[in-house]
């Protein structure tokens, strides 16, 4: 990698820590200089000319005498340390922050470009989307990279890209999206046949930290639907399909009809296992028809539709037979690819997501460093 | 994307009018302007400051007066069109010449990138390889890609180089990375099972344009050692263990021992029903374990293994259920993904190959346009 470029960082948590820790340890990354780091509390920035140490950042970072700046304070402090560096900057945002999202443009009005795993700026409404579409337009201008909001460090987004830009035609996107739907479903309705209840594996994953600290929030469909958002404005035909970003997406929720509202987590892993019979029926009329379930994202361009919702699998189709864990798969049809392309992997974990944030800030650092 | 280069095309066959169709048709692509064709018998050359015009290359460049340069005619030519035209050149070699993959450190040092399909290069002496290495290693150098020398279009490279640069361990990389042998054993070894005789699977594949002329150079695997040379050359570890290139791989060639030097493919194929039993007995074994053949190229990072060679996988394994048609699969089994990471898809084919090469294309005009 020949390009140098400065770095700031907000959001250290997991994820945030997982980059931290690859550009510390990886001598091929030294070109990639951390100036800045912010959590909610603090803000940590470099002297001119120097990157912060990467090996105490964060006593450093709990030691500054800084409160976290404002973003639009931020800027200007950044602003500064580019003129007196002389380097590009590139914000990473590990946040999951709608106001952080929202901020995109003025980042990169401000000539920084943008990384991140943050799914917010990306399916969130149309106007946001065309904000950052339309900050960095022009030439040499910031770049962004978001190949970690869809399946973590997966080629993704990436292969979505070389596609497109080459010229090939999207017919259909179909894929498991989401880590947790992928455990539900690969534990509820494996290829092999099951008798598992819905309600236990739910609160098993919940209790080994799998789901959301309200697994509501996972079976309401959103994580995928944000997902698809992302995925479908990279696709020109659909490009101004969903003015709402993900809340457009036509998604089927799980939470049984009965435990909507029920904002408590306990009380709706306590009561989930009332709805166990809905759950076994729908396995039930799938195992009959030597089918699997499965809790997918699809994008079909000829036929116009966006959804996320269960659907069911031939027992030896590659979402039944080929998932385990967590896994994310993706399958694109195409005009060149009417036998689907097909990417699998894990699609969370800290140290996975931070290598797609990485990856991307090479690729960043290769193109303005 | 914001860079302009200009291209010079080596190869028109196939996959060369391909990658000519492309960027002639995606608007997104007027950047990347043709300025040099070249054939076994002609060069056609743009005047200065102009591209060619791609509705008709193939007229032009048989009606041009030019007979084909030698390498370093053509290097004197690009660099003349380069002082008048002051954009970087991408030279890519669509042909499977070793004449022109031994030319690529002499190209590299006239300051253009290369961009290739053709694995000759990459798949050759380790002397060759580091002559390339060595000639684009300098800041804002010229860039080498070859995506499509594994896999065709497929996410393969590249992944493995995100792998690799953001300091995850290669443990072990498994594939089926030849569509020619993919389409045979998925014929002659379906998880579902086939009393299909071996012979009869080569000589349709044969007959539809499957294998290479002689069927022999697709049997032999050194297509495989050739794929497996280039990846293993991407993993830190492995960089200076194939000292011959593909020829140091361990490969199984499956021409059996009595038709070792059947020159003549008509022969070849005439006799191999001969050896038929031999398959059979293979097949019939691994049935008895539930496990279907492929023939799969390995590189375990641990043991020190490279290999190419049949395998025996469970009939629930992914090479076994999920693959059809000449599909290729690869696995990388890494610190970051003990669950491998899988790409699957059409590994052959000229859209597919020029579509790699294309996307290829369009980095280096990222980073050098």
């Amino acid at each position: 990698m020949s390009g140098q470029i400065d770095v700031a960082i907000i959001g250290v948590g997991l994820v945030g820590s997982s980059v931290l820790r690859q550009l510390a340890t990886v001598p091929a990354l030294s070109a990639l200089r951390v100036i800045a780091l912010q959590n909610s509390k603090k803000t940590l920035l470099a002297q001119h000319g120097q990157g912060l140490s990467l090996q105490d950042w964060k006593t450093q970072l709990n030691a500054s005498p800084v409160a976290a700046l404002s973003l639009e304070k931020l800027v200007s402090s950044l602003k500064e340390l580019e003129a007196a560096n002389q380097r590009h900057i590139a914000v990473i945002d590990n946040t999951s922050s709608d106001d952080v999202a929202s901020f995109y443009p003025s980042f990169l009005e401000a000539g920084f470009s943008v990384v991140t795993p943050n799914k917010k700026a990306f399916s969130g409404s149309l106007d946001l989307f065309k904000a950052i579409v339309n900050a960095k337009a022009k030439p040499n201008g910031p770049l962004t990279y978001q190949e970690s909001t869809v399946g973590a460090g997966l080629p993704i987004i990436g292969t979505l890209n070389d596609l497109i830009v080459t010229g090939d035609k999207i017919k259909k996107i179909e894929g498991v999206l989401s880590g947790t739907m992928s455990y539900i479903f690969n534990e509820f309705s494996p290829a092999s046949g099951s008798s598992s209840k819905f309600s236990d594996i739910v609160r098993v994953a919940r209790e080994n930290g799998y789901t959301e600290p309200h697994p509501g929030d996972d079976l309401s469909g959103s994580d995928v639907a944000r997902k698809l958002t992302i995925l479908s404005r990279l696709v020109p035909e659909l490009a101004d399909k969903l003015p709402e970003g993900f809340n457009s997406v036509n998604t089927q929720s799980l939470t049984p009809s009965g435990l909507a509202g029920e904002q408590n987590a306990d009380n709706y892993v306590k009561r989930l296992p009332e709805f166990d019979g809905e759950f076994d029926q729908l396995r039930a009329s799938a195992q009959e028809r030597k089918c699997v379930l499965r809790y997918v994202g699809l994008i079909d361009v000829e036929k116009n539709i966006i959804k996320a919702g269960l659907e069911s699998y031939p027992a030896d189709h590659p979402f039944a037979t080929s998932l385990g864990g967590s896994d994310n798969i993706i399958s694109f049809t195409t005009e060149r690819y009417p036998r689907p392309l097909l990417v699998q992997g894990a699609g969370a974990g800290a140290d996975v997501t931070a290598m797609g944030v990485v990856a991307d800030l090479v690729r960043v650092a290769e193109r303005r460093g």
